[in-house]
């Protein structure tokens, strides 16, 4: 019998019960392995946040026990923490070249580089710490260069897969390793951790290759400019437009900063291939021939800033649609962004140009970088786990994973479900979900980290909705007359031209609560200030059926 | 040759270039028909806005010649603005029994029925006016008692779909006068006005019976307590939960107010049958077994305050889910609800409920109440219509449906894609579009009814994200000099006890523009805030890359 406590945990600081902000961590006594260090995009009901990341405090409280962050690949909500956390933590990073790549490109924004330990690793890499040994695997996702890890403990084996999809037909030969992970299934699985993203989908990933004999007859059909827009990351996809471009002689424009700054990372490190000269500037791109360009651009998701979205409103300087053009969105959009994407298709009709947009499956234009259901239970096959712990998903999709994990063969009551935060501790075989650490969101508001929360949130959503009104009135110490106002100024509540008589009353309203307090001998500015704003709030209200936030201000001279 | 300068039009106020407010005008010399008046919920840029009506300049301006306001059917999007148009204007409004019910549900709520002329009307009636007499035709939708309208003028007849699908073996016996339809384009349709929601869908809308029969599959298989969500307004569903209740013995329990009310009127004007002693209330659920009691609940759209979410957290009074329990989604979300549809099944799925859920494809749950492209053409084909004018829908669903009309025989430039007050006139059997007339959205927020414009909502946006400063300073009329402050208030913007150091450096600031104003001596009172504005908001953008609004406040004694 051993004597630790725990000797060995895993648990999520994100990326359980949403997708984002991934962050997972494998403990063994006390070597800390942490995996990715995502973001997250706030929904609109986090007025004003630029970015949700993990909380670090289970992290800075434990900064000694860290060996490693694992980085399995370079997606946003599995890298867009990375600045914040090497604020906090002085720790290695180990990732592929493809994804190191993505990492600077991140660092560099945020003028990071120098401080920072970033070791190159691949499939084949063995890294050796004290207690624990750590092994890799390829798996095949939207993105090149992706890992599975494998975490060698005393007590067994964890497999950790990434994000991942069956597919036996890749572009650009990111195959998945299935022969090395079917050997780490004959080794043993102690315990395996695995992504859930599409859980609630049936049957199998389609393979990229769709995507390029699709692309191949839509170029050939095209008559005027092209302009595709993916995700720039998703490399291989890029790789297939510009295969589609050689076959109908057209040369590649560039749009957008992500797309020129990631093509030239994969370019650059062996990821992406061209011939010489195919590459022409956005600028050459009205001088050819419409049917000798093809335009690759970012902002499929429909973000107003971006290169596709001002091309739809004829807001970009350098390049034009014209009718007869094609566009073609080869991407989904990423649930809450529907309505922008809808809103820029629109304005492409109105361009009169051609669209090819819609799901994947009717388009052929778009296929998903995660696993269906047959392919998560092929991992759950190849690994056959003891334990299983599904992530990456929200909590529906656990729910799907680990009906899918007993289909195919794990114990009933050997799935853990957790939420962020929960600690599985096995030891001695048997795993236990008892204990938890700090875990949840922290908001990134322009400079602040952490800075904001319930309360400015609060405040931010009252004022959103029904504005606010200020009302100063100055007293005199002396004699506690009215010296001057009250004053009202209102912002995002009414119009002030037609609400004149409104805000009189209102006036009027502040006057009486004040000399009714007055005569009643009572002078306490908090007293005052919590009854101008029941009665003028209520005024308000019955008057408009609004809320705003009212802010008394009183100021005795 | 007619002198008349404008003999026949036809444009929409509402329900083009969008979902929702839908409002339509068919006018012919001196008579006009307004067809349906819809509300259109806000989506979150429009913040603090309860609900969308269209403009009524047009018809206020023309108050004298409106002959009637002619309802399609019941959806909120063709009757959510009836209230705010019954108190602009004194209207009779036509519609047939059902659709009347949910109107006066409407206008009782808004304590308006004493004014209003409510005229039933059915497919057989035919309504004369001066020079231009109204008939209809049933179609079937997701809602009982739909109709389409036909303008029968001397210029030629004008056809209006309403919405619709071809269902050939509804629920309820809602089926579609498709012979009469064939007769309308026999005797010859000059233009066509149809609704474009689901243009963009390949083949024919699935029969409503379908959702019966894995009702019933589902019922059968269930071993706990059954809640179906559905729209209360599609009483055809309702009327099939109701069936397969019945088959398996189990009683109904109403849940929600929208419900409890539309299933009244339902019954009460027989469009809903069910047997005597079947309806329990919500607090005898718990007292019969599980397997007896189905529960019908509003909230299919993921509505925070709706009783199927008060359900999935465990926060209704009256009725609890418990493991095994069956929970049914008969409904999809509309776009933009995804999220808080999600969030919901997610919370269903932690009680332990067995969840049906996904596309109507998937789980036959669900059928769309609007014609996919087969739907379509097949009105499209027996109205043989000269003109052809899409409404109901976004862009793109617009061009679609042009697309699908040309295929059918409607000649290349035949149709007219227009915007909200784009007007089409006829004349001598020849359209044109040339002219328009005042259209747009008008907000309602609380009480007010147009009375918040783009200044307030962009007051809101700014406060929302970065939250506002106050700051005032009393200045001495006699000698300039600071009598008091400046005093700063923050709102929305940072935590007030982590921010000291900030908010002193604020006041040093304004105190420091302000002596500096004064010391060339200027006084000026706009003078003086915008300089605060200027450099207060500079120093904290500095500090904290946020831009709250910034509200000097200068007292002069």
């Amino acid at each position: 019998m051993k004597v630790t406590e725990n000797p060995l945990s895993f648990f999520a600081l994100g990326g359980i019960n949403e997708i984002g902000k991934n962050m997972y961590v494998v403990q063994y006594e006390d070597e800390i392995f942490v995996i990715d260090c995502g973001g997250k995009f706030p929904d609109e009901s986090l007025l004003g946040i630029d970015l949700i990341i993990p909380d670090l405090t289970y992290l800075e409280e434990n900064r000694d026990k860290i060996k490693a962050l694992i980085v399995t690949h370079g997606h946003e909500d599995h890298i867009g923490g990375i600045p914040y956390f090497l604020r906090k933590l002085s720790i290695p990073i180990y990732a592929t070249k493809f994804t190191l790549g993505l990492i600077e490109l991140k660092i560099d924004e945020h003028r990071l580089r120098g401080d920072t330990e970033l070791l190159t690793i691949d499939s084949n890499t063995k890294l050796e710490f004290e207690k624990v040994q750590v092994s890799f695997f390829k798996v095949s996702h939207s993105i090149p260069d992706c890992l599975g890890v494998v975490f060698h403990t005393p007590e067994g084996n964890i497999v950790h897969t990434g994000d991942f999809k069956f597919d036996l037909t890749p572009a650009n030969n990111q195959y998945a390793d299935i022969h090395k992970m079917a050997e780490i299934g004959q080794q043993g699985v102690l315990a395996l951790i695995s992504e859930s993203t599409n859980a609630e989908r049936k049957g199998l990933t389609p393979s990229e290759q769709m995507v390029g004999s699709h692309m191949d007859e839509a170029f050939i059909k095209a008559s005027g400019k092209i302009f595709v827009s993916t995700f720039a990351s998703n490399v291989n996809r890029v790789q297939q437009v510009v295969e589609s471009a050689m076959k109908t002689n057209r040369k590649i424009a560039l749009l957008g900063r992500s797309m020129v700054n990631i093509v030239d990372v994969a370019m650059e490190r062996g990821y992406l291939t061209m011939p010489e000269g195919m590459l022409i500037d956005a600028s050459e791109v009205d001088k050819l021939p419409a049917e000798k360009v093809a335009i690759l651009c970012s902002g499929s998701q429909g973000e107003p800033m971006a290169v596709l979205s001002r091309l739809a409103s004829g807001n970009f300087r350098d390049v034009t649609i014209y009718p007869g053009d094609t566009v073609i969105l080869a991407a989904s959009p990423i649930p809450g962004n529907e309505k922008d994407v809808s809103k820029i298709i629109d304005n492409l009709f109105q361009l009169g140009a051609k669209v090819i947009y819609g799901s994947g499956s009717t388009t052929g234009m778009h296929v998903s970088g995660h696993g269906y259901q047959e392919d998560l239970k092929l991992m759950l096959t190849l690994m056959k786990p003891t334990y299983f712990i599904p992530i990456h998903g929200e909590t529906r999709m656990l729910h799907h994973h680990r009906m899918l994990a007993e289909a195919v063969g794990v114990e009933k009551g050997n799935t853990f479900i957790i939420k962020n935060g929960e600690v599985v501790d096995i030891e001695n075989g048997v795993a236990r979900q008892t204990r938890s650490v700090p875990a949840g969101d922290t908001y990134v508001d322009g400079m602040g980290v952490g800075d904001v929360g319930d309360i400015v949130l609060r405040d931010r959503k009252q004022l959103s909705e029904d504005g606010m009104l200020v009302v100063v009135i100055t007293i005199s110490k002396a004699d506690r007359k009215i010296i001057s106002g009250p004053d009202t100024i209102t912002r995002g509540f009414v119009y002030a031209r037609d609400s004149d008589e409104l805000l009189k009353e209102v006036n009027r309203l502040v006057k009486t609560t004040v000399n009714d307090l007055q005569s009643e001998n009572i002078h306490k500015w908090n007293v005052m200030k919590q009854n101008i704003k029941k009665s003028v709030g209520q005024y308000l209200f019955n008057q408009t059926k609004r809320k705003p936030m009212i802010l008394p201000i009183i100021i005795e001279i």
